[in-house]
């Protein structure tokens, strides 16, 4: 049994021409007036949420909060939203009601709307989103170039946070549990950084150690993080107390903060990034730059570090 | 608990503004030149399918060929597919490509392409299927007027039969397998009969009893079936005699054959039939009437008749 990433080459190799762009976060098809953005991703009980952590409205929010990242990330405008749920037979048409809200909610925070979906029974929730926007130009995750530097929006760990908390059997702090139930798309974000000339852009689903990985080796560059450098929650430092490591690399492990990844040309320099901090309210820091070559060096106080992947909660 | 359609009616109200058209086979959403038809449907192991009947090639074939099909009752033309799959601990990857090929062909067969998708662990398999097409002008369910005819393309009851055997312990005949394993989604029917003018389009998921009920409800208007009429698969009549009903009742009650059910102004006559028939090479049979008022009639040998509801097998 293979990891994501070699399952998915197999099929792409099985299907031939018949498939195309199985790798990407998101579908591209161009269209009479731009191009369509499409995503589908499945949030499954046990693997990715489990309903002891999580109340259903919150389940809803964060299936639909995640799939629209991924618009997010190749600086799309939302505008549809379809949710298949499988629903396991202790559920009610309460938590259903529920879970849909929470659909519902995160598809109103960015101006899509819920035009679809399936229910269907089944031995656990799983929650299926498929998202569509519109973009003139879609930036990929392959794009980056030497000479590039990369950004990220937001505080990273929070997310992290909540989940190591929950591990232990504690309740997470407000802004920890707040960071991995209600994650924000960062739509505008994303539109913006498309405008100002991102390359290579993704959202942080794996952490940003493995994420940073994802567009080395998609635009076959090479990357040096700074691990100093990344813009942490406040939440991550007892959590990264407790585990012994600094909160920067705590932050940098941590999956599923879905804040933004840009590769911008060096012309995008810290006067950018303040400008678009006061137009966004949104921070966007500076944590690597690109090099040729390929592979990811991370550096924490001047040391090269290892970063591990993030694999759901295990 | 409720049934589906009380589920996506609550979810409806709960959503308000938020949700459009939730109870509709497929999305519409108008685009610069023509519209974007998407449709999101999960298979679920144990619900929809059983892999001691069905080998991974053909899960993945049905699954992907029912989700087209409501493609075809719109009278689009596919451009694209995702598939979303919940793998279960126990699978290896040689069935997770075979699924996937299944998918590839039944998109490739309607020269649509697999452009992405989700893997993820789960407690049992889930296809979740999302299609998408274009068309200058979507054939919704909403639309039958008192006078229209009804059509079926095909013969129905196939897909029960292969189940009606299998469910007790036998080996289905080869050509009911292959009506339930190996669907054809009647994509160049679905352009044909919209070109002709069809006024109301779905495909036969939930039996031709039920989906003629949906027209119905969603058209405003009665039906008169004539269930001695309906066009009836050979691999029906060992079945049905086993259950003492006759051929036409077994078809009418069984689901998931994925023919298309269309009203037809009665200017679509038996000539226009034929020439269909020509054409396409697949059956078209006329088997009821709309009229004025709502419910729906069902008549076989001049009796009337109560036909039964299909839920995939219980």
């Amino acid at each position: 049994v293979s990891g994501e990433f070699e399952r998915i080459q197999k099929i792409a190799q099985a299907l031939g021409p018949q498939a195309a762009g199985l790798l990407d976060d998101c579908a591209i098809l161009p269209t009479g007036d731009g191009r369509l953005v499409v995503s589908t991703d499945s949030s499954v009980e046990g693997v990715h949420f489990r309903l002891d952590w999580l109340r259903h409205r919150e389940v809803g929010w964060r299936a639909a909060a995640s799939a629209l990242s991924d618009l997010a990330a190749e600086g799309a405008t939302p505008a549809a939203v379809l949710a298949a749920v499988v629903v396991p037979p202790s559920a009610t048409d309460d938590e259903l009601v529920a879970l849909m809200t929470g659909v519902g909610g995160a598809a109103g925070s960015v101006n899509a709307r819920v035009v679809g979906g399936d229910l269907s029974r089944g031995p656990a929730w799983v929650v299926t989103i498929t998202v569509l926007g519109w973009t003139k130009h879609a930036v990929t995750r392959a794009g980056a170039r030497p000479g590039d530097r990369l950004w990220v929006t937001g505080v990273l760990g929070g997310a992290r946070a909540a989940l190591e908390a929950w591990m232990r059997g504690s309740e997470p702090a407000t802004d920890a549990r707040a960071a991995f139930t209600h994650p924000v798309p960062r739509i505008d974000a994303g539109r913006t950084l498309a405008t100002a000339g991102a390359r290579a852009m993704l959202d942080l689903s794996d952490g940003l150690g493995g994420d940073v990985r994802h567009l080395a080796d998609a635009s076959g560059v090479a990357v040096e993080l700074d691990v100093d450098a990344v813009p942490v929650a406040s939440a991550c430092l007892e959590e990264a107390r407790r585990l012994g490591i600094s909160p920067q690399q705590f932050a940098a492990e941590g999956g599923e903060d879905f804040e933004l990844l840009a590769a911008l040309p060096a012309e995008f320099d810290a006067d950018s990034a303040m400008a678009f901090q006061r137009r966004s309210g949104i921070a966007l820091t500076r944590v690597g730059t690109v090099a040729a070559g390929s592979g990811v060096r991370a550096t924490l106080a001047g040391t090269s570090l290892a970063l591990e992947g993030f694999d759901h909660f295990r």
